[in-house]
C-alpha cells in the first residue's frame, strides 16, 4: 500500500475557487472535503444528514433561523440534520466538511451556488 | 437551540490521560473523539470500519505491517477497514479520531489498553 499523509495546507494550495468543496479523503461512505468561503452562502438544510464544519484557517459564522455561531480556526460545529443554516465569512475562510458521499453543498435549496458533489483533489 | 462552538484546545485541557479517546461531537452514527497519545499502542485493526486520524498537536507515526506514515499537526490519514496498524508517538500528540459510534480503540486486539468507547467530554 502507498502510505501518504494528507496535508491540509498542501491541498488548500491546489485550488482557489470558493463555495466549491473538494474531496480529500473518504471514510466508509463519508467524505472529507475542503472548501474556501467568503461572503454569504444560501440558506439551506440537509434533510438527511448532520454536517461537520471544522475551521482550518480564518473565521466564519453559521447563521441559523434562531441564532448564530462564530467559528475560528481550531473550532468545529455539527449542524444537525434538517436545520436551516447559512455559512457566512467576512474574509476568506478555509473549512473541512465531513458528510456522506453525494451530499450537495446547497442541500434542499439548489440554485446558482450548487457545486458538483464529487470532485476529488 | 443552544449554539456553542467546540474548541479543540479547550476540550484537550479537560483531560490528561493517554490512549483513552473522549467524544466531543456526534455526526449521525459517527463520533469525533480527541485522544492524547505517547509511546506505542497495540497492533490492531478495525474489521468493520475505516478510521480517520487528524493530528491537532504534535506528531505521530502510524505503523503498518508493510510500511509507516508520519503525521504532523495539520495532517491526516484514513486507516482502511481491516488494515493492521499501530499508532506510535515519541512525545505527546493530540489527535482527532472519526469513526462509527461504539468503535473500540484496540479493535480486534483487545487487551490492557482497551478504553471505554463512549466517554463524552
Amino acid at each position: 500500500m502507498n502510505y501518504q499523509a494528507i496535508n491540509f495546507q498542501q491541498k488548500l494550495h491546489q485550488f482557489s475557487e470558493r463555495w466549491s468543496p473538494k474531496i480529500i479523503a473518504g471514510m466508509n461512505d463519508y467524505r472529507l472535503k475542503l472548501v474556501k468561503i467568503q461572503g454569504e452562502f444560501v440558506w439551506h438544510s440537509h434533510p438527511e444528514t448532520d454536517e461537520v464544519f471544522i475551521v482550518i484557517d480564518g473565521s466564519m459564522e453559521i447563521e441559523f433561523r434562531d441564532g448564530a455561531i462564530n467559528l475560528n480556526s481550531g473550532e468545529m460545529f455539527v449542524v444537525p440534520q434538517g436545520v436551516e443554516h447559512r455559512p457566512v465569512a467576512a474574509a476568506e475562510c478555509s473549512i473541512l466538511l465531513i458528510e456522506p458521499a453525494g451530499t450537495v453543498n446547497t442541500g434542499d435549496a439548489g440554485g446558482d451556488m450548487t457545486a458538483p458533489a464529487d470532485v476529488w483533489i
